[in-house]
């Protein structure tokens, strides 16, 4: 995964590092169009699809940042999944979960800083991939570079979040999780606002409403969505990255 | 083969479900671009190529569409190919011939209708390409939903048709194919009439024109094409899709 | 490589022949988004990665380009490269190194003029990629259509170049080499100058400096590249494909 887009080499170059010292390893692109250097977009986008692929996946991620002279190439192991980048901040995104093992890659000679995916970052994940333990390609270390996600705030008679991805649909990702929603529901009926609109249901498909009628669902990843059947709900309602988002339920 | 787009992770949610079932299958991408909701778009893609694969390809084909609540995931086989995904009316435009078995797909408690691609179809998919008998994934069923491509008129003198798709480098693509174009024609001349261009022979390659005149041309798919030479058809004629193209046989 | 976009089924027909004729070949895309028609931005890319890849690797490429009836489908062997494609002349942009073998490759009865990498190409390519010599796929000719690069001018005080690539964070890329660089500079100090900016060192990171400042450095494929740290440099000097970039040495 990376923010490389689709129109140069930098992909490339990585896959055919990648096969020339392994050309049996399964290669899967995530996406390349993460928004250039936005950690926020790459984190919720592997967030939501690393558990989907097998235990001992690794993931190669790059999303260009700020990360100054001191910057540190690391592996981290986090839900028996492998993730090989920058210490940007992003890994501590992924999961409320620690980290079982997190290394420093060791920079040999063929480091490059312009484009470390292409030397050093490409070969650690080919030893994690054919097998090598974590801890022969680095120096362990203790911790990562820590962001905080925007958090989730919640009150006896309310939730309040946030959008946090759209999609190419249009359809709204909040950081509202199903599993929070009924623990504080717990039989009470409620409202969804968000612009102008107020929702009082969940719907079980994108497709259950009339066309051009607002719609919130729990999408498969287990997060609230705001969606327009048929249509674009970012524009149509005008809402994008960091809209509010509010639920309110009735006192007993 | 989706609209589900290049930003998010949808598309590497499905091959890691794929990949975590049967990490051997070999999976290629049609395209992801497909326009949302865009049916008759998919169809012609997916008709323009199917036939390029092996037999016994498996085609797991994701393009949302309203399908409402009695919505069915379905697998066909058609052609010595297999299709796989929500039957929206999209298989029914592949081919002029019928399909040889249609079951609709069990759907057990993992069916989510968010998001059925990463679950149901792909484990669907996944069988048919592992040799699983396409009866023992499904309940046989009779017919499909059933669409109409934009149809050609035929007259002794005429064909009237249609541009069905304008592609990356603004050729369009009409519905007039090669085959019903020689069997009117008869010897005779004729004439190609669109926007305000008229072109009287066929040409044989993209390039056999001074650049900037219009060309027409029987595609690799053998369907009548217009082209300019180096340049953007749609744009520079001001067409795009269900313009008409006429062509006119003179009488004998 | 080719400038076939995403849109269409153009690439994935390509990979069906491919896979079709020997299903265990491992196909990656270099890119499928070079503008349509532009040989040099071709030339850029393949230019940058080919030499990633193992030696033995077969590269085949469609950028579309007028070429007139005299066509010629080829199969070159480079640095122990091999390339697949239309004669067009963007081969003889790749290397400063004569090709060890060129065939042209033999049109068969599927010799299709409009989309010839659908059946000519790719049969050579996976003929090659297969081990087939590739004397056996085509006749021996001479020598390749010729392409010019823009070339760098050089005094003992001046080195003159060009921006010969804009990439997707809008870095602009030179032809000003790092070897060439070194040569001339000989312990001088310098100044590099481009729009109204004026930069005397070169930095080892995209991020060493503030954001919003101006940089020049080498890339990993040792060219000069100017950026700006988090921005669009190409955007936010007005820079673009062939803006002169130049190098001024101090006398001694």
């Amino acid at each position: 995964m990376s923010d490389f887009g689709h129109r140069d080499h930098y992909v490339a170059a990585v896959k055919a590092k990648i096969f020339s010292i392994n050309p049996s390893i399964n290669v899967v692109d995530i996406t390349h169009s993460i928004e250039n250097f936005n950690i926020a977009h790459g984190a919720y986008i592997l967030k939501s699809v690393f558990r989907d692929f097998p235990q001992g996946t690794v993931h190669l991620v790059s999303v260009n940042a700020p990360s100054g002279p001191e910057e540190r190439a690391v592996a981290v192991k986090l839900e028996e999944h492998y993730f090989v980048g920058i210490d940007n901040g992003l890994f501590s995104l992924l999961s409320d979960k620690a980290p079982t093992a997190i290394v420093e890659l060791t920079k040999d000679s063929s480091y490059n800083r312009v484009f470390p995916e292409k030397t050093t970052l490409a070969a650690a994940a080919v030893s994690l991939a054919s097998g090598t333990n974590i801890y022969n390609i680095g120096t362990q270390i203790s911790s990562l570079r820590t962001m905080l996600n925007r958090q989730v705030r919640v009150s006896k008679t309310q939730i309040g979040g946030h959008v946090i991805h759209v999609d190419q649909y249009g359809n709204l990702v909040t950081n509202i999780s199903e599993e929070l929603f009924y623990k504080q529901k717990n039989n009470r009926s409620f409202t969804v606002h968000f612009a102008r609109e107020t929702v009082d249901f969940i719907a079980d498909s994108y497709d259950s409403m009339d066309h051009g009628d607002c719609l919130v669902l729990f999408n498969s990843n287990g997060f609230l969505e705001i969606a327009i059947s048929q249509g674009n709900a970012s524009e149509l309602l005008g809402m994008g990255f960091d809209t509010p988002v509010m639920i309110n339920f009735s006192e007993v």
